[in-house]
């Protein structure tokens, strides 16, 4: 039948792959707790009006409708009040913030770890359906500036935890390339700013075409636009020489360079070599205002961004009311994806079972359902065998799902006395349900590297 | 701006109602962990044919299409490979095993926590997009009577771990009443079990009538129906005795019978007073073949049922590969909805947040940020202050949240010793955030019942 089967671009994993999705979503959550974000969820639907209003139409939008809902048009031209599933988590945040201000205490920090969907052509690491880990800090009118520093800590502390091998942080200030831009005379900054945004994808020569024919650059003005958005590394002293030189230094690059500096060092001290400024990264969304943030992993940066975001003053703003934020979004599809497709990461075994109790007679499973409660009682993941098979199939049964250990009742007098056969090594000991216990490394499933990181 | 706005039937949590249901999800996953289902989730789409193949057009479903697309007809007579949204996850689990079945090992069991969408109309308890818990076991060619004992016992172990008050899991089989309808010498049992699903809703009365007008019944059937339909305890001799009585008894019933009673049972010992049977659950769906639950909060009827299932013998079935398998589905929005309705149970604060670092000077952050990663790094939950404002206003910050500790740096010599403030009995010690925690039961975010148990 031609309906079972797999969509492109809609993931789904096997038991042992989801726990491994498992595992990263779990390590995501703890690291954003123990930083102090609560969480959120949103509903998976927004007005189109909502998903379109920053002219995101290349997003794809997927709209959606009731089966038995009269026929409109699905076109462009649909009613505003049409539903669509939310593209990221940063818009419905957005709207959350503006319903829910009253009842939010600022800053407000929370973490949303949820599907989003994207109507994009399908290729490796990009989905249409897939779920995103997103931090964000909103304030109320004002954001303080030290949360540009603290919340790309939390996402490399998160990405660290995860051991997905090296990973790179570049960092840029939109405010410090802005100012740049219109020191070197250039006034569409949001044009000279899209052709930057090409840079590392169609290189420097057709970057510079771009800048003299949509911007308006002299061959000089695109150069140097060129060689101040080429500067990366930890030592920003260069941006300042070099806008000296070429005449593009300004009072707003004075101010906002030493933020940008300030952000690079207070990340090397915590976590040296993992984040460095590129005056290239700027970040295609409009609504980012102040730091930008592009992550990497070393070696397979083909995978494009595991991790971005960055600072925006005005997008969740309505009338006089304002919330700056800074936030970050992990690409949790695209990182299990990766780390699936690498094998450089396994679960311990496919289910969470750590004891298959073994059942002697179909007439007696009530001895071995009250040794697993015993077990269960005590945290130990326990199932029962399916059936009442030689023991030698329910051994192979607990086997094929790498349960490690097989427990036989004993005597009726006392069926919470038993063996417990650890399956991997063949031992097998005298136990008590009461108090016995699989070793510490055995009773949950752990995900553990399967080949040195990258 | 009117797209700032609730949508009707689709809820979302503030950060305290948040932590609740997250309290909830948590339990159930460890729950069901515990008695060994490995975790799934499965892509929120499926083709249109898929999700209408048992007829169930009156789930209202949600059609999703790119708004870039094609203008296609969104009426029932759209494209079958046009996707829509799962309206619960039972197709796509189907769907899933079909398509992964060389990959698992069975009988699977598999737990399934994941949103789902109805386009109907919104009322208590009722949502358009809500999340369910599903526990389900698929075997190959043959399912083991026990797992239609075991599952619902899984479920009646999450609700009370989940301290929700008394539950009423009603049970009945699929088979009994079948037998029972055939044995009255009825021949459209699917019409005579409709009837009966009414039951509940319109009274004796209306459902006599019914079964008169619809299935042809006599005076005589219709209250033979009615009379054994009517049998609910833990007590299942009624139903031979009266069956034999009315001329309804037959080999089937002597099969079938034993089981539901095998049920109850067993369900008795390990949780008494929970289970009972209940003859006129018969659960709409038509896929149903053996055990069918129905579960309600005592006191909260009028919620509805918070998890059911049953026993389905052909849902997941391909050629002549055959699934048989039982399940249950606990309504999560819906059970959350009503505790925090209730306001019978709160989270202990806002934020995950155990400890405010207070910040002395703005210049001195790093010291408190010092603090903060001490205090992390052995598992408790930390916030710095988001300014330097005077200490009154941090301890407010911290209060307005329920933080429960502000901890003050201490000197430049070491940073890490400092003073902890419970700010809600104004104790204050000397502390090393090397060494120092606060009570265990201040640590993480807990969830506690504020009123008895109904």
């Amino acid at each position: 039948m031609a309906r079972i089967a797999p969509l492109s671009g809609f993931p789904e994993w096997l038991p042992p792959q989801r726990a491994v999705e498992l595992h990263v979503l779990d390590t995501l959550r703890e690291t954003f707790e123990l930083h102090g974000f609560s969480s959120v969820e949103t509903r998976s639907v927004e007005p189109l009006s909502q998903l379109l209003r920053k002219g995101e139409i290349d997003k794809e939008v997927y709209v959606v409708r009731r089966l038995h809902a009269e026929d409109v048009p699905s076109g462009p031209a649909a009613d505003p009040d049409t539903l669509g599933l939310h593209f990221d988590l940063t818009v419905p945040f957005a709207r959350y913030v503006l319903q829910n201000g009253g009842h939010l205490s600022f800053p407000f920090k929370r973490y949303q770890i949820q599907r989003s969907w994207r109507g994009e052509r399908p290729q490796d690491g990009r989905f249409r359906e897939f779920v995103q880990a997103d931090v964000d800090v909103v304030a109320l009118d004002t954001l303080p500036r030290h949360y540009e520093v603290d919340l790309p800590l939390v996402m490399v502390e998160a990405l660290r935890a995860l051991d997905v091998g090296e990973v790179r942080m570049r960092v840029n200030d939109r405010r410090v390339v802005e100012s740049l831009v219109r020191g070197l005379g250039l006034r569409d900054v949001a044009v000279v700013l899209a052709a930057v945004d090409k840079l590392a994808k169609i290189g420097p020569e057709a970057t510079g075409t771009l800048l003299r024919e949509r911007s308006g650059a002299t061959d000089a003005q695109a150069a140097a636009v060129l060689e101040l958005t080429g500067v990366t590394g930890t030592d920003l002293s260069v941006v300042a020489a070099a806008a000296q030189r070429l005449g593009a230094g300004s009072d707003e690059l004075d101010a906002a360079l030493p933020d940008l500096q300030a952000l690079v060092d207070a990340a090397e001290a915590v976590a040296p070599g993992v984040v460095v400024a590129d005056l290239a990264v700027v970040r295609g969304l409009d609504y980012y205002t102040g730091s930008v943030y592009e992550t990497e992993l070393v070696g397979q940066e083909d995978l494009g961004s595991v991790c971005s975001g960055g600072r925006y003053d005005d997008l969740v703003s309505e009338g006089s009311t304002r919330h700056p934020g800074v936030g970050l979004s992990i690409g949790v599809s695209r990182l299990v994806s990766r780390l699936l497709r690498d094998g450089s990461v396994a679960a311990t075994r496919a289910v969470p079972t750590a004891v298959l109790v073994a059942v002697t007679d179909e007439a007696d499973r009530a001895s071995s359902d009250a040794v697993a409660r015993a077990l269960r009682a005590r945290g130990i993941p326990t199932d029962t065998a399916p059936t009442a098979a030689r023991f030698g199939r329910q051994i192979k049964h607990a086997d094929r799902s790498g349960v490690p250990f097989v427990w036989f009742p004993g005597t009726a007098e006392d069926p919470l006395l038993g063996q417990a056969k650890d399956i991997r090594s063949g031992e097998q000991v005298e136990a008590d349900a009461r108090t016995w216990s699989p070793p510490e490394g055995d009773r949950r499933v752990r995900v553990v590297r399967t080949s040195p990181a990258t």
